[in-house]
């Protein structure tokens, strides 16, 4: 070891993106050869990621005549997108004015990946006698990202009948301090303004309900499983949804191929 | 609507699954071409996960001799390793002691996506100098994820010389109530026990330093960032890693394809 990196860092003035370290830091001579490296990697990672995208997109439309088919038995089932909702641990705290009106929500489509960034679009279609409550009937969200930022770039706007919002006996309840789960709205989620301490329930469909509505309508859907997904430690079990389910064909072969010396195999 | 569901569950005999629903629910004689939509719908998804990683793999071997080739810089740098962790927000609380032995690791090699679960391995090669603090100078531990659950199948045990153990130097630090920030060492990570309440440094590594070690030398990595990344409801946005890195090529054109009646537009 030549030298440790003094703590002290002063400004380096060709560069300051380079501002963080010593203008004699090791790494100096080399810097620009690491950061085309790590361009050309970047470069690879987004051709990968479109590609994988790609595969997406056609399994989504493979699987569109599935969702169709699905959709035909939904409608024969009377109230299943609120009794489906509903126990999702993360919509079990709704306000019961919420299922009043969900009780009358036939349809719910997802569109999802319309871009390469993951942006996806919600449409609930409700029946006539939703119309005791609220118009219109059909209601859109559509989200886009950029950058990871996350835009509304359409949301319908519902005009609720009087005395009808759900939203209003939210507020209530908030006020009821021996309410110990804070009660929301699905109906909040219709919204161009960012979510603030609320399940977001674009994600919460996509990502959970719409790939098997019937576990959760079945109550097969453990919420100890589910509290378990919220927590951060599961965040890479999240990552691998896509490519885990249920894969047996473990390459465990490939385990010992690369043995170094020196270790025990606790195995 | 022909009938509200009753609240009241009783047991149907024909299949335990549907144990937690009415046995006159009005899903019952739909229930069968139900679950048959779902299994091809999972079955879509599994292949549309292996395809993906198949294409991962790809790229990971067109990945590897960038790795290669910024490893030779890296080892032109004293203490790269040492100065690149110990910036990764999730590291900036181990033990001092770390730091010491850290300075000698010379070589972080990750191997990633072994199978189609996600399994990967982590090796740390150190110099000679390291020998005064433990041995063996090769640390190796690889992971495996089977239905989501993480195993250890192989794990170095590091033999500690006599009063060199950071993780000794843990316990005393976590003795010391006045000390906000629970130390840890990145060696007690070398285990094959599971992680409780300790930040997983082969996910750390794996996800986030991996990618650019660079950033986190340099300290262009903004911990305020980090934490944002640590929180729940960025789960999303670390779920599309993959796919949306600065995909600029937004399809926004297929917004308004399926257009409903009866919305605003609020962009």
């Amino acid at each position: 070891m030549k030298r440790d990196r003094s703590e002290n860092s002063v400004e380096n003035t060709t560069d300051p993106k380079h501002s963080k370290i010593d203008n004699d830091d090791p790494l100096i001579p080399f810097i620009k050869d690491f950061e085309d490296i790590q361009k050309d990697i970047e470069q690879l990672d987004i051709k990968c990621a479109h590609e994988q995208m790609n595969i997406q997109k056609q399994y989504d439309e493979k699987k569109k005549p599935l969702f169709d088919k699905r959709d035909v038995i939904i409608q024969k089932v009377p109230c299943f997108w609120a009794n489906t909702l509903r126990k999702h641990p993360a919509l079990s705290d709704i306000v019961p004015e919420d299922i009043d009106i969900l009780n009358h929500l036939t349809t719910v489509d997802l569109k999802d990946n319309m871009d390469n960034n993951g942006s996806y679009k919600i449409t609930f279609t409700f029946n006539e006698k939703a119309k005791e409550y609220m118009e219109p009937l059909v209601l859109v969200k559509h989200v886009t990202f950029d950058n990871n930022q996350e835009k509304v770039v359409e949301c319908t706007r519902i005009k609720w009948k009087e005395g009808k919002n759900p939203i209003a006996a939210v507020s209530n309840s908030r006020i009821d301090i021996d309410n110990e789960m804070p009660k929301w709205s699905v109906f909040e989620w219709f919204t161009t303004e960012e979510l603030q301490d609320k399940p977001d329930l674009g994600e919460i469909i996509r990502r959970e309900i719409w790939h098997n509505p019937l576990s959760y309508y079945l109550g097969l859907e453990d919420f100890d499983d589910f509290d378990e997904d919220f927590d951060d430690e599961d965040d890479e079990d999240e990552d691998d949804e896509n490519e885990d389910e249920d894969e047996d064909d473990d390459e465990e072969n490939e385990e010992d191929e690369d043995d170094e010396d020196g270790k025990d195999n606790d195995d």
